[in-house]
């Protein structure tokens, strides 16, 4: 077997794609800048690397998969650019976002741009047959995003919503990202469709499991090695899978005292986040999230297992759900 | 030769297509509803027919077509709502724009979703290999749309624009829509590139002459047959072709006069617009104007005419030129 590119080789792979796409001197300056900008702020570079590592499952030469590991990434920061833009979020990653930097126009059409630019990227798709195979999940996957966002925004205003509900909403708005890399990758390299759809199912509980642990490290984390304040989401009565599960399992007398909680202010935030946490505990939020989160990575797990791959190939992938166990003990 | 359509029996088939994307029932209808309603604001649907007419030049079966259609009428449709949102336009078509209708953040999200449907109706292609030429061609038009955009938003706030400058942000913003319709068209239709290539450029120079023509009529036309006050761009201080030409043209004394007349507020309104219209016609725009327009017309005609096709093949596309050329008398 060839030798095997590692994460951290794939990564530098990744950074050198997307600096090769040239955002930084394309004109004009007023349209691009904002696109270089979103991009450098950084992250994980979660979503080109699950591309490229499950390219990596089907053959050693990558290449074909960097056209569709860098339009995932293109695709996945436009989303953070208007979403911020709808969220009125000041920060992201700790810089101002394109909005609070320029202006909501510019956020807007700058935005736009990149959504294609997402799709230009596609272009290095070196054959048609590919193309064509590869264009409808794009697609697919670009819409239910903005579904999903949408189905966020709506439910906000709205104190019903099921965990069902909720799960289908975060599947949609960021675990589909996550299958679709795993898959698009898997087909660069020429896997069959079938498998290509295995993985994209794996990536999807992936995606789920990691926005679950989101939630759940939100409350329960260690503050030092989540990286901000514990509580945030109680503070900002966010509809996370915990509060939902909450609400579903509590009695009405209980309820009364979850909605005083959430009404408490700034100056009673630790008996707010005190008192919510204890009703959490009472309704078992944190053992029905860590069931959830369990559940969805031994499924991940098996259907990766089911595809007989060499461990070698796998290794990698197993590792990053290792990684996402580790952050819960 | 088989039977070619009508203009109008396209416009049905045009129709139809549209109808057939089933916008009006897509979940979430929060997301999709204004799709729709964009859609059923009307229009002359000028970027599809020319599409299909452009298909009819090589062969009689628009069906291959019909994709690109859809996709380019969904895809300005989709420019003019986040347009509007930017441009904080209150009406579209005499009815509220979206953004009026519901809220900001509806018509970024239903703005993203509809570009992203845009794409999607692309799927109609059957064939792998003419996607594979599609594609770049669309997402080159995409990119330009929003870069004349940029432009438009930027001249706003320059006084020094030049008239090249201008007529290259039109370009951008408009007349490449039409030129991609006329390309994709004929590619559908098994046209060679370069055939392809020659009618994007006829294209081109059709939307640069309704642009000019726009800009014309809006201070000599016929208020009856242009259908809104004659002045209106010269009262929102509108950067137009006839303008900016008007701005290089004066001498400095007769700028102070221009400067002083645009100053002049709604209830100078007339005073505004006659002593505005008497420079353009000083600096001799209007018959500027009109050349562009017929050169622009005469070129377009010229490389129609070099492609070697039956007249009656070419006739609705004459007709298209000829009908630009009446509202001019």
């Amino acid at each position: 077997m060839p030798t095997l590119r590692t994460s951290s080789e794939l990564l530098v792979q990744i950074e050198q794609a997307l600096h090769a796409q040239g955002y930084a001197t394309c004109i004009p300056e007023e349209l691009y800048a904002p696109i270089h900008y979103t991009l450098e702020l950084g992250g994980k570079r979660v979503r080109p690397l699950l591309c490229l590592l499950s390219a990596q499952l089907f053959s050693a030469d990558i290449r074909p998969a960097l056209p569709m590991a860098v339009a995932l990434e293109v695709f996945h920061n436009f989303t953070l650019l208007h979403d911020d833009l709808m969220d009125r979020s000041p920060l992201r990653r700790g810089q101002p976002t394109v909005y609070r930097k320029w202006d909501e126009n510019t956020a807007v059409l700058s935005g736009d741009v990149m959504s294609i630019e997402a799709y230009r990227a596609l272009e290095g798709i070196a054959s048609a047959e590919l193309l064509y195979r590869v264009f409808p999940i794009f697609n697919q996957m670009a819409v239910d995003i903005c579904r999903g966002q949408q189905y966020d925004m709506l439910f906000e205003c709205r104190e019903d919503v099921s965990t069902d509900e909720y799960l289908e909403m975060i599947r949609l708005k960021t675990a589909v990202l996550l299958g679709a890399s795993m898959r698009l990758g898997a087909l660069a390299s020429g896997a069959s469709a079938e498998d290509a759809e295995r993985l994209d199912e794996v990536g999807q509980r992936l995606g789920l499991a990691f926005q679950i642990q989101d939630d759940y490290l939100d409350v329960y984390g260690d503050e030092a090695t989540f990286g901000k304040p514990i509580g945030g989401d109680i503070m900002n009565a966010k509809k996370t899978l915990m509060l939902l599960y909450t609400r579903e399992q509590l009695e009405a007398r209980d309820l009364v005292e979850l909605d005083r909680l959430m009404t408490l202010g700034q100056e009673h935030r630790q008996e707010r986040i005190q008192g919510v946490t204890a009703l959490y505990d009472k309704a078992g939020a944190p053992v029905y999230a860590r069931a959830q989160i369990t559940r969805l990575t031994q499924e991940a797990l098996g259907i990766l297992g089911a595809l007989s791959l060499e461990p070698e190939r796998t290794a990698p992938l197993v590792e990053l759900f290792d990684s996402l166990a580790s952050r819960m003990s």
